[in-house]
């Protein structure tokens, strides 16, 4: 797991007071690109070096209890399965004054190269996560 | 079944190309609003007039294939789920010029009162709701 | 001028009830765009025929009165500056059921090539923009 | 001067590659943030117990040299103006790589009560925000 802060701003609320229920993706991008970075694989150069990309086929959220302006939330990510030629992630946003878990969730991700065909995770970048994910 | 047609602009869309995966959400609750407008529902009025609240319990997104700038893309909304004190919408994304099925998802709202309280869907708007789902 | 309409999205909110103040700044967009479609000069085609980006430089805006959920918003756009290498295009955003004017502002826009290089506007496209600038 | 770090994400991204014109005004608002929250005068508790809004009447930006993906940028906010029922913040935003400055800006802000009537800054904020503004 690799934990996330994120501080929430205004621009990130709607007028019910709480977090617009699209941003909990932003956060989650957040989360995923900070697992990413900590396996040794930042997105920046999987796309760069590696011509590898990884479009989201799925995204669900659960909320559970509203995240409100200036909260310092923290965003929990997991790589939960490593396939071949896809990748799930999942999410838990915990409200860190309290602990309190505001939503969870996941996505899932094709693996694919420049010309948008799907292809298989390069191997170098597999053990990576690999390594992140099951650290022992 | 709405109808809603938004055209994509710059902002919607991601470095990869193509509409970034948390503004389908907005593309979604575009389409519940006018859902709610054609039943006689709008949401406005649901909040100032019944004092009544629908938020987000769950949202999931599959993405089929990528939207683009400047597409002009229809969400077809449908209620598909009238319970006492929730609600669910599904929702189908497609781009207007060739019909072919970007995204759909669904999503789950609580019905609660103004000190946040689960409240029975007050029978006026259940009526109408229940009018624009089964137009039969 | 250019008229686009916009209806306003919980999403386009903030817990101060008003439309959040970077998404004029969307809305200017869309006005843009919608210019530029209306001179035959689709910025979607200007960017794959021409090889011609227009990257903002200056973006300005007057708040004069906010917009809220569910009104909807008319962009009037005017193209008020075509030079060699740049435009500049201004805005005013209006509530349509009152006419009330919301806020107004100002983009100014370089005239580059893919290689991020300044260049002159293609004549083609700048006699298209000056047609729909002085219909007469 | 108050600086604020912010990891550009996927999300503040746009098809040209680089972070979308308006999510300069988050970054900026973030800034705004954490240039009060250093000034012992929160937003969100100047909101709860003083009952004061700063709405925001102008916003500026100047565009440099984009941000990216996956950029560190530090938003450097300094309040520029303080008069008796209005502010104006002034903004950097600089790549921590290189220290190059990306843009550049201000905002203004009226001071308004619940009932939005324009009201003077109370005295206790105001002198939180001199001390701040200038610490000698």
């Amino acid at each position: 797991m690799v934990p996330t802060n994120i501080r929430v701003i205004y621009g990130d609320t709607d007028q019910m007071g709480v977090v617009y229920y699209a941003n909990y993706l932003r956060f989650f991008e957040a989360g995923r690109n900070e697992f990413l970075r900590a396996a040794g694989a930042r997105y920046r150069h999987v796309e760069a070096e590696h011509g590898i990309l990884f479009p989201v086929v799925e995204a669900n959220v659960v909320y559970r209890h509203p995240a409100r302006y200036d909260d310092l939330v923290r965003v929990e990510t997991t790589l939960a399965e490593l396939k071949r030629a896809s990748l799930r992630f999942t999410y838990r946003v915990v409200r860190t004054d309290d602990e309190r878990l505001l939503a969870e969730g996941h996505t899932v991700h094709a693996c694919i190269d420049r010309a948008h065909k799907p292809v298989r995770l390069p191997e170098p970048i597999a053990e990576l996560l690999r390594a992140q994910t099951l650290p022992g």
